[in-house]
């Protein structure tokens, strides 16, 4: 009932370029690039009617009074490089655009926080925090993504397995409402207990909730050291079985993420690069940090050890800046390298116990061989949280579709038999609704639906994402 | 229009003790210990009709599906250590108790988490995890509080400074809403992208969105090394004005706390116990941890040389037994000290940006004398988040209440204005509520009743608390 939206006509696109002030930050339909109207994840797009170019909180504001009051649907968008639809317009109407919100506004040493507008890139932040000698921990590997796309899918990364989410690392929100309401949530403080905590339910709710407009970042000191381990193992099972073990030493790898041979091949070719190493099936590959050297060594030294003795070929230290750069760029480079290697995939996002990761990748292998079916992985062994792809590589699109429905089913029913969830990181978006529909009861929805229409009362801030 | 409560009487009595079946576990009207009317705040108290010594999830759901059905509030308590009334039945109905569900269920060390039920104390929680070499870092002052109460006011503790407070913790619950429905939100997994947050509405809610039954902590290996620092200085603002070139200084301490002779002399008399010194007007008291000896020493040898630059009087190792238990059991009194000292307090739990902290407590000095009246204080100048107490001494009742409701007004206003909220981790409960009405505008505080009402639509959970 709430999706008869208004039509957008050329009245419309006056109104909004008379609000924004500036031309050319306003484009109407076909003056729109294609690229606005999907993510990274194939099979599904929608263009907008509007785009907006947004520069500030109150242009943001003006937007969604006008589409309020005028019953238009608005999607914001940051670089577009979600996996499960998040950012289509998928009732076309606006798409606001934040790449333009661009500026660090302060760092505060003395309460280790960073001020930042919502369209600040990832790689931007390790930059200038780093240059300082400041660290905000959370590391997705899509480095291009924004700040506003990583905490409105709470995403994780390869250091979760020590330092946490995102979540961990957001202070405060400054936050458009679906009828142009701007809000603060949180602020500079580190302890919050001042009501129902509005920040973490905007953290994570993929634009469904509210529009991020500034975000005040926690950071921590940069540890002074920091060293990789590679270790190859003869198979998969005996790699990832080693993690718990890991774990259970009390030595807290920074991250734990698990290699494929034939993912590293796929990033080789990609890359044009040459890994280090490719004489075993599998590999773990492990970061370590700290201020003391000493006991930076005796955690790695420890880790290096218990591996060889459960079945570890080998442990190399990736410590030249040639390895480091060989290792890193391929792990980097391991979505592009499977997303070139077929014409189609879809991803799965995973997450379970750390100590089932082995059991769930074990089933993957199961299902490819059952339904014939490339399903490469690769992922963050060390939190349990898993990228698994099926790819469609030759097949036609009907089986294709086929296939690819039953092998998701399997999938996420494992998850759950395995105490796992649906999404670790990249969200629910318009891809993975059903899954979790399959996996919440029904009281557990319920409260999602009911908050979203307290936030967004006429369903116009990105409908059909998440619970709606 | 929520408040015409059923009157309750002798049947649901025996309908309720039906539903346990148990009934010793069951009590009614003038059977109930008066205890139960209220918690560690002062002049608020009412008393239940009937109270439930719960032992499950069940019996739990049990009681809020005839709760539900008959329109009967309820009121979840643990230990009763609150400050801020949350778990007074301002309407009678049932109380119901949680501190017989106190069994510690599971220790995963592969997955480092500790499953519990609502009940278990902290001081349970701490000894249990660390004679395994755990480490549950959240450390609030009351240790016999139990988690459930913890996880419902987002408590903070000594050591927010580092580790960061309860909700950092808490990986998965299992909770009861208000029609009597069990969910679970969350689990063992450390990365969770799986639509909104329901487990972080839940943590710091106080009671009014659901009852906790099942919790799972997030667990660290337990740091080899720590060690206490005792720094005196002149007077208070030096002492705290140290703090933020401490946190720049990027050696981050474990807990920085500010102590003031007062203070520091109640707590000898209450517990007829020798300070190891009492020369200066101020000090602070400061903890560092790790796994290496030699980082713990470079770290408090740098903060120390700092302080001293600063112009702090000295600084003490507090590293043998007898100074450690005498420095840390006069901390661990200052409540009970100053409530000891008065025939009445209330208390102001707020929380500012830690480089804001010097200039609070410098205008709570300022207003002890504008208005004539005792504010002892101490708390967390670490993390911003002070516990400042007027104490009412021999006033009489009209001026104490003219003279709190002033003091209290200026102290929140100066609060924001310094950018920091109502409560820091002691939570709204009844007592705070119209100072954080004043705070959150009406957008922010209307999405707060609207999640209220979503929850529970009957508002029979807790009701005249935090929002409502």
């Amino acid at each position: 009932m709430h999706n008869k939206y208004k039509e957008i006509d050329i009245n419309d696109f006056e109104n909004i370029k008379k609000l924004i002030g500036d031309a050319e930050r306003v484009l109407f339909k076909d003056e729109i690039n294609p690229d606005y109207s999907h993510d990274e994840l194939g099979g599904i797009d929608k263009m907008p009617d509007i785009l907006v170019k947004a520069h500030s909180a109150k242009e943001i504001s003006d937007i969604m009074k006008y589409a309020y009051e005028n019953h238009i649907p608005v999607t914001a968008r940051g670089s577009g490089t979600g996996l499960v639809g998040a950012c289509v317009p998928l009732f076309g109407g606006i798409v606001i655009e934040t790449t333009g919100m661009n500026k660090i506004l302060e760092l505060d040493e003395e309460n280790l926080t960073l001020t930042l507008e919502p369209g600040v890139l990832l790689m931007e932040i390790s930059k200038y925090v780093e240059e300082k000698d400041f660290f905000y921990p959370p590391d997705p590997g899509e480095k291009s993504a924004t700040i506003g796309g990583n905490i409105s899918t709470n995403a994780g990364g390869m250091r979760a397995v020590k330092y946490g989410v995102t979540r961990d690392y957001v202070r405060g929100l400054e936050v458009v409402l679906p009828n142009g309401e701007i809000i603060e949530v949180g602020g500079k403080v580190v302890k919050n207990s001042s009501g129902y905590s509005i920040k973490d339910l905007i953290i994570g709710s993929e634009g469904t909730l509210g529009i991020i407009t500034k975000v005040i970042l926690k950071l921590i000191p940069l540890p002074k050291h920091t060293i990789s381990l590679l270790v190859p193992f003869e198979d998969l099972n005996t790699a990832i079985d080693a993690v718990p073990s890991i774990i259970k030493s009390k030595a807290i790898p920074t991250a734990i993420e698990f290699l494929q041979r034939e993912v590293i091949f796929a990033a080789e070719e990609y890359l044009g690069k040459i890994f280090p190493d490719k004489s075993s099936d599998s590999y773990l590959l492990l970061t370590f940090d700290g201020n003391s050297k000493e006991q930076v060594e005796k955690d790695y030294e420890k880790v290096a050890d218990l591996c060889l003795e459960i079945g570890a070929l080998d442990a190399y230290l990736v410590d030249t800046e040639e390895r480091k750069e060989a290792v890193w760029s391929a792990r980097g480079a391991f979505l592009e390298a499977i997303h070139g290697s077929t014409d189609e995939m879809d991803e799965c996002d995973v997450v379970v116990p750390r100590n089932n990761v082995a059991e769930f990748i074990k089933y993957t292998k199961i299902l490819a061989k059952e339904f014939d079916i490339r399903i490469p992985s690769f992922g963050h062994a060390g939190d349990g949280n898993l990228h698994v792809y099926i790819c469609k590589d030759s097949m036609d699109v009907e089986l294709w579709n086929k296939k690819r429905a039953d092998v998701f089913e399997k999938m996420y029913d494992k998850s759950l038999e395995l105490g796992g969830l649906v999404s670790g990181e990249h969200g629910i978006g318009f891809a993975k609704k059903e899954y979790m529909f399959n996996q919440y009861n029904g009281g557990h929805l319920n409260l999602m639906v009911g908050i979203k229409e307290i936030f967004d009362p006429k369903n116009i801030l990105n409908p059909g994402k998440v619970c709606k």
